[in-house]
């Protein structure tokens, strides 16, 4: 076991900092490690941006519901940009270039390239001793979030994250067992893998320190897709030149 | 700098590697570290598949077109998977699921669920002195890839990743300058930076050790879009049951 990979198993999310801004060189470094990460076919079609604008961040706040995205030592966000590569286009190259880049095909790519870079920017926080947690929940008003932070056609914000000295220590949440998601060969059926973790992950909502219920994953996950959320997503990566063929 | 920024700063992508297969132990850890990665409300909606027979491998070192895909350590293969969550609904749970789990949104969350795990997983794998590399090209025929790892409705393979004992010590390839993909508070111009990174990217071209050519990254980029690809990604990612809404 070597030190990356203990700062990758000790990962935990963190929504409780102390006040203590983030260092430039901290950012810088952090900034560093995320554009090192993999990116297809050279691409680099993501952006971050970090918020330190108060109005922003407490707009942004709001949007998530989270107090955290507005008390942290830092927030960046996310976004995937494919609007780079057609700055210098002209208007017959833009138009030729329209069709391919506003396929799935690039909507996928330049949301996992967004992704790979976070995570890199998620271990790099974690390894100076910072605690990080990613923030889905701006896409509770994906189309305000793109007006806080004025996104032109062709980016669209994925997620936050906010950074900063830890003030809490959460356990470690239980994953699904291995044989639930790593299969040889073709995909196998892992039914009973999930009624073994159901019953784990009951017992862990059962006797964790803070936050007790009774729930399994399961259930969680049928009443979670039971309830439309965030339908609006669709149409907003739509207008914004995603995703579109 | 610590042992895990320095991990991350030295990533170059290995396509060529000793003809040594990972352990059991090394594609254990390596998994681990993936499941350990943050996922959007604890849905870890992925799966990773590892292939070993070698026919399957032949099949998609084919869709590749990359030998590299057959010859190496280990291969994985990343998908998004939004199965999982309805195998235990009923028929009336899943028809009401259907809405939700089928939006843009969700797609979304699958697709960064299964990308922040491969980031940990290729970094696992760097920190023990493998090499990786990301393979994007099996999309080159996504149908086929779904076909050799049986694959259910709302099940996706995203990318591949090859990993082993690297055989080679490629330049570290030049990133964009911090100031292009990193904008305090608002999105920002960032046509000068695109110049820079174009004289300095010719520069690259012209002096690596192998590949020499005259290219700058947005002539590559004009080409690339121009050039229509995977335009199928769209309806095979529908036909499963994606991005529907």
């Amino acid at each position: 076991m070597n030190e990356t990979i203990e700062t990758i198993l000790n990962h935990r999310s963190i929504r409780k900092f102390k006040d203590t801004p983030l260092t430039n060189e901290q950012i810088n470094l952090i900034i560093e490690a995320a554009q090192q990460a993999s990116t297809s076919s050279y691409m680099m079609a993501y952006s971050i941006i970090g918020v330190t604008d108060k109005e922003k961040k407490r707009a942004l706040s709001e949007v998530s519901g989270q107090p955290y995205v507005y008390d942290n030592g830092h927030l960046f966000v996310f976004c995937a940009d494919l609007n780079r590569h057609t700055i210098k286009a002209d208007q017959n190259d833009y138009e030729q270039m329209l069709p391919n880049l506003e396929n799935s095909e690039h909507f996928l790519v330049s949301a996992i390239d967004a992704a790979l870079a976070s995570q890199n920017a998620a271990l790099a926080a974690e390894s100076l001793g910072l605690g990080i947690c990613y923030i889905g929940s701006l896409r509770n008003d994906i189309e305000k979030v793109d007006e806080i932070l004025s996104l032109p056609k062709h980016v669209i914000p994925l997620f936050g994250m906010v950074m900063g000295v830890p003030a809490q220590e959460p356990d470690k949440k239980p994953r699904l067992p291995k044989k639930a998601i790593y299969f040889e060969n073709e995909y196998q059926n892992h039914e009973s893998e999930l009624d073994e973790f159901d019953e784990a992950i009951t017992e862990y909502y059962k006797s964790r320190q803070s936050n007790q219920r009774t729930d399994s994953w399961t259930d969680q996950m049928l009443r979670r897709f039971k309830k439309p959320m965030r339908m609006d997503v669709t149409d907003h990566v739509q207008r914004k030149g995603y995703n579109k063929r």
